[in-house]
């Protein structure tokens, strides 16, 4: 098919949307390694699961052989709010490259939360609606998850607490704000509202907390309140199960379309994106009918992939979570204090990990204000102001572009762009003042923390 | 057709995107009064013009009989960057109210400058370009004209120069970061830059600015500097023309499903959504085609239509810019302090201030309070949140859902969402927090600037 006859902007219409999602791990031959507790070291059953998650969500997350599962109707009716996303070709970007390369981009942002978090959110929100429960707690960070949950829980009219970052609370009020008007009740973390919250106040009492602190807090507010269960937007089978529909409906497009990609990039803090993205064409790839070069973008101030260890770990600081095996740096490691935006988790979705581990994919480590170069580029070009997450997955696909460029190749390359940076703008700030800095952890750095990995590895 | 066959959002093709904008003045009967020269009373001719708009620009403020003007290919190139906007069906929004009526949103907040102030500022910078010109000047207030012209700029490569009111920039530093990261430059006004700025901090030293003074800067500057014009984002019949495609694109959406809207909704400040909206419907109506119920909502704070003066009037508070009648609160009108948004113009599209005088729509106000409340059902249930300038037709739209569900009636409502609300979160947070407050101006706060009306009225 001539270029002059595909669409700037890909839009599936609805009955082309996906009515499965895809579970990559069906695929697998090597099965990403099960979660254990991290009393006994043995991989955690259903039934030790369900106080925590939904127990549909249970069953998901454990599921490593059907390879597609139905999306409820009430999700599709749901997604249809702001699904299907659009595959643009970055046309303009293209042009100011002069780049033989095609590029093209599948936008996650075009929803309130500003980014592809609700996929999940809205998946995680209906199992809890349907069980029958109260509420659901949550951690976040930088706030896209926090905010997309928020969204969720008030179209099912579920109660939601989120634990937010102490940091993050205060330095970024207005993703506060956006989840106080979708009705979540939102505490700083660490908070004197858990045991481990006061714990770690005692002990620390001027910190300004952690991801890991809130998940520690968020889950024990699920445990001990009947009603409740805990959710989580990244890392785990289940979210990567609901983010394919990144993948699926990019694959159903460029299928449309008659485009073959031959580089597929996304950027990767627990995965939850690059899983989704790249879940129908690593399938592909793992049957053996087609394949790709698949490239995970992480910063270089948090590299788990390119300087982690594929080891066991906790997911959390508090280190009350199940052990997860995956390529981590280590619970005890928190990224530079200069690094903006999120991708700050210390590990990596197992399911990844273990593709990763079997060469089915590569990973690449980009610095800030290289990341911040791109996003500029990309904004005054293609219009949309990225996020930083995002923009790492931008970052490699110029240089795989200006690469093209070298040799002349028509490639077609193919990223995902998670979301906006509309609440990314002290950032955006810095770079613009010239005052954005890389800090790069020293091998030292990262030896430190994985020493503390649990000993279930030994 | 049956309401099962009609998608969530309809999305036209690109091939069924407008090729041409609609001059709504060619079919009105009775013409908007022209500019007239401040210093003699006469209306502008094209040569006064030409020192401060670009030379095409002047063309289309003065045309007043082609109906359709045709869309320069490389400004429909840019639209497809972000355009087609979606018609959204409001089911959520409807199930929630109960009501009969059906009501379809078109949303314009889908690109960087989350607002259909895009529609004009790409096509403003496209005629700056094709003049030959290094730059243009304008104003901003609430920062959503600024950012979309310094994206217009940015993609044509135009040197851009914001005049930024001083409250704005200091409390709105994120606006203030998304243009510069498009390459503008941004001053808080009034600033020692220009001699009307000079002679206003001189006067008044402690002043925070206002819009009429930001535009006052920013065309002497235009002026003074060989190589710019001034652009502005509202008010003018050439903004009116370019954002037609709002509404062009609606009717195109509507027809194709054979959908007849019965009320036709959009919030005016300056004019330029609402005459954008309602262009091609107003189009039927002049002609006797079709009727329609069009109804313009205005803020309580700052009440043009219902409350104004049909008169000849200044644009800006400096007094410089030419006089357009149209229904003003006088140029000297500040609304209160307490008011959020924007919407703070003191006068309308002389376009739509005749079509409202010859009775062919109606006008409401609203107060804030209430215009919050609506918001956040709307992005309870719709998932979007909205500018609060976009919510004011929300309000309304749902005000009148309301009452079909007390009659019965099955009516069509079709309104205008212009924006997002990302960055008027402090606003959104006074609402969470119960501290916003409503200010009706008192009768004598309008006659005290209406008596100060330019003489040329007498």
């Amino acid at each position: 098919m001539s270029d002059n006859t595909i669409p700037y902007k890909i839009y599936l219409n609805e009955e082309e949307m996906p009515k499965a999602w895809y579970n990559l791990r069906a695929d697998m031959k090597n099965k990403p390694a099960p979660l254990l507790n991290p009393g006994t070291g043995q991989p955690l059953s259903a039934e030790e699961l369900s106080p925590i998650f939904c127990e549909e969500l249970v069953k998901q997350e454990l599921d490593e052989t059907t390879p597609f599962i139905d999306i409820p109707e009430e999700i599709r009716s749901f997604y249809k709010m702001y699904r299907p996303s659009p595959l643009v070709r970055a046309y303009c970007l293209e042009e100011k490259l002069g780049t033989p390369a095609r590029i093209y981009y599948k936008f996650e942002g075009n929803n309130t939360s500003g980014s592809h978090k609700l996929n999940s959110a809205i998946a995680q929100a209906y199992y809890a609606k349907k069980q029958g429960l109260k509420g659901v707690t949550t951690e976040t960070g930088a706030g896209q998850w926090g905010t997309a949950l928020s969204m969720a829980c008030s179209y099912f009219d579920l109660d939601c607490k989120v634990y937010m970052v102490k940091v993050s609370y205060e330095q970024k009020p207005f993703r506060r704000e956006v989840m106080r008007t979708y009705g979540a009740s939102v505490v700083p973390s660490p908070s004197d509202t858990t045991e481990i919250g006061k714990k770690i106040l005692a002990e620390f009492p001027g910190t300004t907390g952690s991801l890991g602190c809130a998940i520690s807090e968020a889950v024990e507010v699920a445990t001990k309140n009947p009603g409740y269960r805990y959710v989580l937007g990244s890392v785990l089978n289940q979210v990567l199960l609901h983010q394919s529909v990144i993948g699926l409906e990019t694959k159903t497009a460029l299928d449309k379309y008659d485009i073959h990609p031959d580089v597929i990039i996304g950027c990767a803090g627990g995965g939850s994106n690059l899983g989704g993205l790249i879940a129908p064409f690593m399938g592909e790839k793992l049957r053996g009918e087609a394949d790709y070069r698949i490239i995970a973008v992480e910063p270089a101030s948090c590299p788990s992939f390119t300087r982690g260890t594929f080891a066991y770990d906790f997911c959390d600081t508090g280190m009350i979570c199940p052990l997860a095996k995956m390529y981590t740096l280590g619970s005890s490691f928190i990224p530079s204090a200069n690094h903006a935006g999120g991708l700050r988790f210390h590990g990596m979705s197992s399911t990844l990990s273990q593709l990763y581990h079997d060469g089915y994919m590569e990973a690449v480590s980009v610095e800030q204000t290289s990341v911040f170069e791109a996003a500029t580029q990309f904004a005054r070009t293609e219009g949309i102001l990225p996020a930083p997450e995002s923009s790492h997955a931008i970052r490699v696909a110029i240089d795989e572009a200006l690469k093209c460029k070298e040799t002349g190749e028509e490639k077609t390359i193919v990223f995902g762009l998670t979301g906006t940076g509309y609440f990314d703008l002290v950032a955006y700030q810095k770079y613009n003042d010239g005052e954005m800095s890389d800090y790069i952890p020293t091998d030292e750095d990262i030896a430190a923390s994985i020493a503390k990995l649990p000993k279930v590895n030994a």
